[in-house]
Formats: C-alpha cells, structure tokens, sequence
C-alpha cells in the first residue's frame, strides 16, 4: 500500500494526509521524527525532512512541493490548483505564502519551542519567540478575514491547495491554544468550514505521545 | 513587454531571470527593494516580495514556485522539470532542497547580514551569524559533489530547476567571495559550466550599486 512518511505535528505532512485523503487515495502513515536523522530514513531522504511519499509501485515523492505537484499531475481528482493559469497562479502564490510566510512567521517557531526543543532536549523554551510568534499569527487571520470576505475559499470559488496550506499550519499552532480566534470571527468560519470535513477530522483526533492539546482544538464551535 | 519585478542579490529573482532568459522569452526587469515595502508594489504582492511576473496580457504571477510551474506549464521549450513522474519529482525534491534548506541555512543569513542590514540600517553585520554560513556551504558542496559524480546535472541528464535553484543561491554567496571553492573541485566544475551560460553570463555582469563583487566572481576559471 502507499506510505507516507510524517510526523504528527509537521504542517507539511498534514498538508499531505489532507490531500490525500480528499483525493480518497488511500494510504499508510510511517511515524517519522526527523530531528533523530534515522540513517535508513535518511538514505530514502538524505534532508531527513518529512512529508515522503511512496507510492505502491515503488516511485518516491520526496517534500510538500513535489508531493503536492505529482498528485495534481498523476490523482487530479478532485483538483486543487484550478484549470486556468490565473486560479493555478493564485493558489500557488498562496500555498507559498503558508508554507514559506506562515512558515517562518508562525509555525516553525512554535514547534521549534513547543515540540522540537522538548523531545530532543535541545534548550529551554523561550518565552519571548512564542509571543512573537502568536502576535504575527494575528496579520495572517486578518489576510484570511480579507481573502474570505471576497471570496468563497482563499484563492476563489473552490477548496484548493492555498485552504490546505493554510489549515495545515493553522491547526499545528492550534493544537497549543495559540490562536486568538475571538478577534477574527470570519477566519474562524472559514477554519471551521474545514474542521469540519473528514480528511480534517481525522487529524484532529490523533493522539500524540507526550503533548496535550489545547480544549478547543478539535471542536467545531470553537 | 513581460516585466520582472527582481532584486539584484535575490536568489529567488536570480532563478526566474536565468529561467526566462533560457526560455527565450523577453523581458524586462523592473528594480524593487523588498525592505521598502513600496505601497505600489504591496498592492500588488501583498507578501511585498520578489520574484513578480508581469506577463503582457496583464496575468501576474507572484512568488518562485508560481512562477516557475507557470512557466513550464505555457513556455515550456525547453523544459526544466523533464517529462516522467520520477525526474519531475527528483527535480522539486532538489529545488526544495535549494529554495528552502540551502536559503535558510545559507543565502538568507548572507544577504541579511551583508546587504538588508546595510541598505535598511536594521543593525550590525554579525560576524558569528556569517561564520555559521560559511560553514554551512560546505555540506552543500559536498552534496553537489556527490550528485554530480553520478550525473550529468545535479538532476539527472538534463540541465533542470535544480541546477537553476542551485546556481542562483550559490551566486548571491559567491558573490561576496564566501565559498570554498578550492575544497570542491567537483562542485566548481559544475558551477563553471553553468557560468558559461550566457543567461547567467549576464547577470554576473550585473552592477549594484554600493556593492563590490568578490574578485573572482564573474570568472569562468576560479
């Protein structure tokens, strides 16, 4: 069966598992925890980064930018990126606006702090990156508030690859409570739209050893 | 005529530049410093980062990874991500790998120390941060090296993304005299053979103003 290489609380990976399940293609999860740099992992991936892919014939999709164009070239069904070069043009400036923005903004902070640091023992949490972190989700709420008063989904009228990311990332600091959902009430619609389809739902009942997750997290009136 | 919003020392701009130019397809370059965050331009890229293309019938396509998959998807003569699924996927696993790994380990510790600390006056170069580059770098030759061993470009037969991804992070290093060339004959070998290409030619000609190029940063024989 496919196989894919994630860890819990990496946005990338739950980008993947998102897709994939939307696609309703079915697949294995392989717990990766890549700050052990495992060496047979690392032959597979020598950046030792999740998402990977395995398909059942043998073929390796290797990170969230690979993995997410070979779906659309090889399983575009339901498609993600639209038909036109505007629609694709859109959904990929806002895929990179997550994965990279978001990114560096938000995400890879907190899980640095709240995840990383703690299981490899790597230093203390500092208290002042996460505030830094939480403030600068709140410009990312508001683009989200912004996008959604225009539109029906991020990058238009359908659920794309710019929803995916975003979600993806949002329900990572999400699980720590990190989110100020009371001031920005459309983003809070728009996230709970997608709390609440299965290919989301599943995720936000995983149980991660060692971490509690926020009360709310995974309730769709939040 | 197609516009490209670029910044000089901008590995991001430096690729689609190279890309353009191999595609054959004119353009013309429109100078923007990011840390101005110009308001004209953060209408159009709310993210207020280069890469933007403007194409002549006023599409815009915003940010590296758009940009690219635009391109291949409407002037893909010659192509850079090759045609089956395995050359495609090894080709954005190594984009990745540059545009992420390398731009965090590398290139964006460089250009913030040497050139978006100076030109925006946000604070002191620090020696310690461009040391850890320096070291950085070196996994990266070695890791060039080693693909190049095996294969023709860093892909595979074929000259593709990757090595455009490669060589234009590897340019806004090499420009500040900041690699270690003569530890890494391989690499160099295959750096000079992109050097002869007469798209990147031209922009190691670029002049920028209130910088000064390492020595031996336009030559072929280094």
């Amino acid at each position: 069966m496919r196989q894919l290489y994630h860890y819990w609380i990496c946005p990338f990976s739950r980008k993947i598992r998102i897709s994939l399940r939307e696609k309703a293609l079915d697949f294995k999860l392989v717990l990766e925890n890549p700050w052990k740099r495992r060496h047979e992992f690392l032959v597979v991936n020598p950046a030792g980064s999740v998402p990977v892919l395995e398909e059942e014939d043998g073929l390796i999709v290797i990170g969230t930018y690979a993995i997410t164009e070979y779906l659309e070239e090889n399983h575009n069904k339901p498609d993600f990126l639209g038909q036109d070069a505007i629609s694709r043009a859109e959904v990929r400036r806002l895929t990179e606006w997550f994965d990279i923005k978001f990114n560096k903004e938000v995400t890879q902070l907190i899980i640095t702090e709240k995840v990383i640091k703690r299981f490899s023992k790597s230093g203390d949490t500092d208290a002042a990156t996460i505030r830094c972190a939480t403030q600068n989700i709140k410009h990312h709420l508001q683009y989200i508030e912004y996008l959604t008063d225009r539109r029906n989904w991020l990058a238009g009228d359908n659920f794309s690859y710019a929803d995916i990311s975003a979600a993806a990332h949002i329900s990572c600091v999400d699980f720590f409570g990190d989110v100020a959902w009371d001031k920005f009430p459309a983003a809070r619609d728009w996230y709970s739209r997608i709390k609440s389809r299965p290919s989301m739902q599943i995720i936000l009942k995983d149980k991660i050893a060692g971490l509690v997750a926020a009360d709310h997290y995974g309730d769709l009136d939040f």
